[in-house]
């Protein structure tokens, strides 16, 4: 239309509209900040691609209240049943065990396909924002001007936008009918296939009309567009890692079958025919990812494997013979795919903290473990409230180099992780313990109860830094930014079971007005807000309710980083939320007990009712007995920073009050003349 | 645009789309049964209105599958507390109690306003169906052929519907803005208010453009049209009772107090200023019910107050002199009202089995036990079901009785408990034992509890019919039709806390074949099924898994009753579903261990994995212990059969199928040769 391309700015720019692109959407729309989200291809997802959800990926998922739906819709995979071959070679159910360790989470791991989970994304954005994702578009040219990248203001990156024609930018997939008779072809977006940009542009270049282009410029940017990634390749960073022989075909089917086990999670071995690992999924639904032993030799002139041998009835049939001699066949056939098993890390995650990577543009491994869309969602989850605090002006840029530090290791723990088990999957049974070539089943098992602590999401443990206040882990080796090391020192031993640098644990409160039951997780969700939550303890006893008091007044003093880094026209608790969670009988006390720091006044609203709560006995629903889970002495109590991602940046005396304030000290910006714009 | 009224035919025309109208609208749109429902008013309600959803109430809505939707918006309300007059008058907390009796439901009364409730029906009956209110449309006119009453096909009712414009058909109270500074005038729909339809009328008469006609054909009709129902007065039934000189107001307020129980349900009995009820509410804002005692003179001329002295200042004014010393005011008020204290039932619930009334129509009182809308929208649960199934050919018109018969006693339970409940809350507080005139409050507190059970809904307990196996209550006096009397007998005590007549308690289940918990009243959906519960027993027993296997050859038998009144062309468990509970260890066996009948195969989708059920301990959320919770014995066993509304039929001997077949040929239509149409 112009001959001239447009130019605009944009406070953060992401590319890639896949579940770690839509994460990022999702806290941008949540705390208000100007934000495009572009994608090359025309369409969403509809079926197929990656379905686990860890438990970890859920409570997220609810922070920001869509977790329900999730949970009604997916299926819940309970029991992960392990079958190895008889002394006859026969396979057997050796074992069961809980798909999800008893006890870590409220929720449960389930299953449900990636096109529903971008759905509730994609409802969450058009709900809360004007942000609306751009599918067809390209980016086409990276230009970052390094000498700004300091400055808080400026926009130190330009990138060029091509708008592609519908046609050309809808993929080989979905050109086929979803409901009809045709199946997709799976390996359209498989690591078998070859990045599929090169015939975007070049069927866009044919059609003159829609190929328009715009110029953006943008202060920060987020490359979520995948394992062939634009943005990583304009950085210049690389994939590093191996792949290997291994290859695995994919089928989603309503299976036809007498195997008992196949609403349950099984991992099974034949004795030589290889392995297949059964995922019951949503509508009856079951995905079995099945060892295709006979294409072992297809890969020629390289480390690629040919695609044209590789169709469903090649790999139904491997299925079979590696589950007889139950039968196994289908007539409704929903998708299929291959790849070829490798784990490969990105070098760096960040260019100067303004533009990052995240998802399989900075990790790829093998999909069985469950976690790469996880994986990803959770890159995104770290760094979206950290870029949203700075542009807003809450917090100072020093944060920011806590993403790469942070999930750089969680990629290379995935990568470790998938290395080991899909060995241990793809391995040949031993026969008997004089087989050293083969896996020892007893060993796979261990393996795989160990893994299950891993794949829930749970176990993230961030190291120490300007945001995570504990002594930093020397251990790991890995090169450690001294320059971000916490101001103050957590006393840890006030709440060992709250383990900073870990996601806070979730354990049922009641609320002191109205006696309603609450996971404490509940009321943490993802807002942007850091909260303090105040473990005053038995508040009847005098010396502890003089001790939250104390507290109380400096947080209520016009000094106080509250007041200080809160702008003076927003609410009290827009950048911090104070909590308190007191041990005394909820019957003893009203929370006029408690000083109006902890249960603010509106004057269109009243009190705040929601900001008091209490460890007794539910009418309904049991005790959740939140002071022996925590470890925290009613007769001490303490106070828990928490970051907007949930994660337990601080543990201290409750009326430590000075750590608290240094802790903010090292990174807020005093908001005190600022007025909180959206 | 014609001048000849046009004329069309359906099964059902319902006439209301208030609560009543929109359940009795859900279950024709689950069922797919050809229906209309109409509404004089233009448009839905959107604030006020009745807010208290009963336990019975939310386990009908996640029946439907939306159960999830109200209770995540809705308030819950856990306690109860108790405020009366100490020895120097002033009010105290004199008890707290849980609002909901624990264990008789999975859920607990919660609280939101109608206008939601109406749109999570209006969702549902858009999502399963083409059928869509009318709104503005106002029937004038009704012929009844009672000659064709027993005709099956035959459309004996015939009604004049008028077409209002959209001006003429929105009442005064949405002609202001919800959200705007003004108020809505809550007094239009109060019982305090005469029926407006005449203003209606008379205002479409003016306007010739709007005011088509149209004249329908239905097979049945169910008059949901409220208080003044006109579809009642054509009929010449009657609404019978009394009304007192108690007048109340309400406000919906986010209210600005020091009070300290305002976010609890609470009783308040002052000294001489007479009684508050508080409702905490969604969305920060509290209802307060109100004794205005101020203005018990205002009605002259009859027993109707004077509506233009009753304003939101005189209803704060009263409350803030109950509630004194405690403060009491806001700045935000979302709605009001006021009403005389009165309690109605309508002489007849049916003409001929054809035309219905539901709801309002056949029953007034007063608001405050959060009874209303729950007692209506359950009128219409009981008899939608009953109109699909004989409307679709499944069952004889015989069952249709049974809509009087079970409703009009819940009605006159309704009245009675409202009666005493009123007296004691409008009642002046005793001063001392010898204060004979003023209500004793530990007498207050008993019924309050006693009511609490009546009030969640679960107390329900249908009397026998051809429906309802069980011997016949002669006790409560009420004339029964001897003609309707169940053609089986149950042996209760097979079942003993599973009531023949009450709606089927619920326990958690583990899925056989995937280990996840249910609560089984989660595996009963509204469909329009019957259900035949097989409580196997231990079948590791060998005597126990042969009397299960006697059973499964009977109900696989050609000539069996599943067979009999199934269309041959329907979906296995379209009429009857069975479900199987057994008692083994889940770990012994398999669904393979069950005959086929008890596991259908499709052969598209394989065998059903959703039938069978075991009692057994869960990975994450415990024992349900469902055999010893309905206190059968896992070497004994039993059939239940349940109603589509959940309602417990029969309970008999696992291996007495003669007697089930019994039950059900009693009402079942024969459908071997027909087709199961929509």
């Amino acid at each position: 239309m112009t001959s001239q391309p447009s130019e605009s700015k944009v406070d953060v720019l992401i590319v890639g509209a896949g579940p770690a692109g839509l994460m990022m959407a999702t806290w941008m729309a949540k705390c208000g900040i100007s934000c495009r989200i572009v994608d090359k291809r025309g369409t969403k997802v509809f079926n197929g691609q990656a379905d686990g959800l860890q438990c970890r990926t859920l409570e997220i998922f609810d922070s920001f209240g869509f977790g329900d739906r999730a949970w009604k819709e997916a299926n819940h995979m309970l029991e992960i049943c392990l079958w190895n071959p008889d002394k006859d070679g026969v396979i057997r159910r050796s074992d069961r065990i809980p798909d999800t360790i008893p006890g870590i989470s409220r929720f449960q791991q389930v299953v449900l396909h990636q096109g529903r989970i971008e759905r509730f994304f994609l409802d969450f954005i058009a709900a809360h924002s004007d942000i609306r994702v751009e599918r067809g578009v390209l980016p086409s040219k990276l230009e970052f001007d390094e000498s700004l990248a300091e400055d808080t203001d400026a926009y130190p990156i330009t990138v060029t936008l091509r708008h592609l024609s519908e046609e050309e930018a809808t993929p080989g997939q979905v050109a086929t009918s979803a409901n009809g008779g045709a199946v997709q072809d799976g390996l359209f977006r498989s690591n078998l296939a070859a990045d599929d940009t090169a015939d975007l542009l070049k069927a866009a270049d044919l059609n003159a009309k829609a190929n328009t282009t715009e110029v953006v410029r943008a202060k920060y940017m987020l490359g979520a567009d995948g394992a062939h990634s634009w943005v990583r390749r304009e950085l210049g960073f690389c994939l590093e890692g191996e792949t290997t022989d291994y290859i695995w075909g994919v089928l989603d089917i309503v299976p036809l079958t007498n195997f008992p086990d196949i609403r349950s999670r099984c991992a099974i071995h034949s004795a030589s025919s290889g392995s297949v690992m059964v995922i019951p999924r949503e509508n009856k639904l079951v995905r079995l990812y099945i060892q295709l032993t006979t294409t072992e030799k297809l890969g020629e002139g390289g480390s690629r494997a040919d695609r044209s041998k590789i169709t469903p009835d090649v790999i139904l049939k491997a299925a079979q013979k590696i589950m007889a001699p139950y039968t196994l066949s289908y007539r409704k056939l929903d998708w299929w795919t291959a790849y070829q098993i490798g784990q490969r890390v990105g070098s760096r995650f960040s260019k100067n903290e303004r533009i990052f990577l995240a998802g399989d543009a900075v990790h790829t491994h093998s999909p069985k473990a469950g976690q790469g869309m996880n994986v990803s969602m959770q890159d995104a989850y770290n760094l979206g409230w950290k870029v949203a605090s700075v542009v807003k002006g809450t917090s100072s840029r020093a944060i920011l180099s806590t993403y790469e530090s942070e999930r750089k290791q969680i990629a290379k723990d995935l990568i470790d992780f998938d290395h080991r088990f899909s060995r241990l999957f793809s391995g040949r049974p031993a026969k008997d313990l004089m087989d050293e070539e083969g896996i020892n089943m007893e060993q796979f098992k261990a393996a795989f109860e160990k893994g299950n602590m891993f794949a829930s999401g749970i176990a993230v443990n961030y190291d120490a830094s300007n945001i995570i206040a504990k002594t930093a882990d020397t251990s790991s080796g890995g090169a450690k930014t001294t320059a971000n090391l916490p101001s103050v020192d957590s006393t840890q031993a006030l709440a060992p079971k709250v383990k900073v640098g870990m996601r806070m644990p979730s354990v049922k409160v009641l609320n002191q007005s109205d006696a309603r039951p609450w996971h404490l997780q509940e009321r943490l969700p993802s807002n942007g807000t850091w909260r303090v939550l105040v473990f005053a303890g038995d508040v009847g006893d005098a010396g502890q309710k003089a001790r939250m008091l104390r507290l109380a007044d400096s947080l209520a003093a016009p000094t106080s980083f509250l007041r200080r880094y809160t702008p003076a026209a927003a609410r009290y608790d827009s950048v911090f939320e104070v909590l308190t969670v007191h041990a005394a009988p909820r019957a003893s006390v009203t929370i006029f007990d408690f000083p109006e720091v902890l249960r603010p006044f509106d004057e269109l609203d009243g009190w705040d009712y929601n900001k008091i709560f209490v460890d007794d006995e539910s009418y309904h629903e049991g005790h959740g007995r939140i002071y022996e889970e925590f470890g925290i002495d009613p007769k001490e109590g303490c106070v828990i920073v928490l970051r907007p991602d949930q994660y337990v940046s601080y543990v201290g005396a409750l009326d430590d009050y000075a750590s608290v304030d240094k802790f903010f000290s090292s990174f807020m910006l005093s908001r005190q003349a600022q007025v909180n714009g959206k």
